[in-house]
């Protein structure tokens, strides 16, 4: 009994997910996590085969009241504006620039793709790198006024380090902008520009006085969405991963397609249902809908945090 | 006898490139190893940053008298055929089964186009990687009757070895096909999927019976040969890498790119130059033409490796 009890102990003080509450999803991250790491065991994962995929936005930070890419795109509307004296008159920049958000989005998805074309592309790969490491250094959430960088789930950066821990290897599959995310992803989340997949534009090579440069295009690349999760992951990574976390329909195609692997498999969806600490959304949210995957989630067995009621705290702790 | 190998291999012991001459490459290579990891140096490079990335063909393996590829290509239209009645009298198929390759690739790009596309679309990611292992588990050089696995350069896998235990992380960035390399490189070369970025064909996400499938188009994605590569190294790495290693004018855009960085750099070209141990060719080559990137590595100083005269040995020792 004493053996036990000491035993106890010392996991509990070794605990690698503190701001997790003793419930079934932590319950079942530990044990998928044991299973695969266990030397002999039939569900034994070699190391080079433990592959994590994240979504980012609503998995790894917050993506309320809009997703904070945007708040990028309209952050460097503004500043471009000086250089653009016709904007002034032009949708849906001309509403952007009058602080009207909602009446430059009521374009629908043609206005979003021309703020983000204008904002993303005519410039170098490495001026785009330079432009975002400053904008992110110093943005803000409009709302809880906390540096973005801060909007981090405290929760899913300990189960990030639990894994790596583990000896897997963990990738972020977003629907965001792949060069949007990598100038800051290693030092947020400790994950690598080479692991990130994300959506992306064309890039132009080119000689500038004797230097080579890759010019950022306005056009499409490639969408790493829906179905486009399990493509981009083909594409990166080139095997499938055997776990992965989302928290929107968005992501449901990734889920499938981890969980549709032979052997050990683990598919957890992050549901936001905490409107006092965060934002309680699902099946209707234009933002981060989770419909077809709550249901998809309960048929099969997969994970589903409720973050009211599995996570301790949300964000990590305010810097001082 | 077997003593005396394992004296010379003893005395050697702490050589990691023993199948290297003691000439100007190799110690460039070592110069430039010992410089980026040596802590407190001006030239140290942190240990994320060590990005290396090779070529494939002619680089890290062989790619007389043909692309290895275009070989894997010509079995599949021999096993295909028996279903494709209306090939023997369709070019470029029709020739191909009469084993005039010549023939069948005078249909120039267009032709190679058609063979590549018949092999290697119309089936799910998880067959085309099956038929690959298939296939390479047996192949064999169509001159020298080795298998294909060991038509690989005996000193850049001392290379990859040495770069990767002093931290590197050691990509591949070739104009093959990405699916077509991935099923063997991590055994092959320890270069594991997700570290190799290729030419690629389009797939199409699909439920089979409701499972998912990728199912490999007709279509081209991405072509990653010259300005592709360094298109290809933003797209799947994200950031530029320190040392580059290539053998073909389609490599001379890699190059420039990495050597354009700032703080250290290394390139590297392998140049064919042994007709008796293996092949020799470069400026007017129609595989692996190696002209203005032979001038720019001269006006550069980038390292070109003679492999007549810097290589001990080309391949590994045959299997008994």
């Amino acid at each position: 009994m004493a053996l036990v009890l000491a035993g106890v102990a010392s996991t509990r003080a070794q605990d690698p997910l503190p701001s997790w509450n003793d419930t079934a999803p932590k319950k079942a991250i530990v044990a998928f996590v044991e299973k695969v790491t266990k030397e002999g065991s039939p569900d034994f994962v070699p190391v080079s085969e433990r592959i994590a995929t994240f979504d980012n936005d609503g998995t790894l930070w917050a993506e309320q009241p809009m997703y904070f890419q945007l708040l990028f795109a309209l952050h460097r509307v503004e500043e471009m504006a000086p250089k653009h004296p016709d904007w002034k008159n032009k949708e849906p920049f001309a509403s952007l620039l009058k602080g009207d958000v909602k009446g430059a989005l009521a374009g629908g998805e043609k206005a979003v793709g021309e703020i983000v074309m204008t904002t993303h592309a005519g410039m170098t790969t490495d001026e785009f790198d330079q432009i975002v490491k400053g904008w992110i250094a110093t943005a803000k959430h409009p709302i809880t006024k906390r540096p973005l960088i801060e909007m981090v789930y405290q929760p899913i950066l300990e189960l990030l380090a639990y894994l790596r821990a583990n000896g897997f290897k963990t990738f972020i599959v977003s629907g965001g902008g792949i060069e949007f995310m990598r100038p800051w992803t290693e030092k947020v989340y400790g994950i690598p520009p080479e692991q990130v997949v994300g959506s992306s534009g064309k890039t132009k090579f080119e000689m500038r006085d004797g230097k080579p440069v890759l010019v950022k295009l306005p056009e499409v690349n490639f969408i790493d969405d829906k179905t486009g999760k399990p493509i981009g992951i083909n594409q990166h990574i080139g095997r499938r991963p055997i776990a992965a976390f989302g928290n929107s329909d968005g992501d449901l195609q990734m889920l499938q397609w981890t969980a549709a692997g032979s052997g050990p498999r683990f598919c957890l969806y992050v549901h936001h249902t905490d409107a006092e600490r965060e934002w309680a959304y699902d099946r209707k949210s234009h933002i981060g809908e989770l419909d077809k995957g709550l249901d998809e989630a309960a048929a099969k067995g997969w994970t589903v945090v409720s973050m009211k009621d599995d996570w301790k705290s949300i964000f990590p702790p305010e810097k001082q």
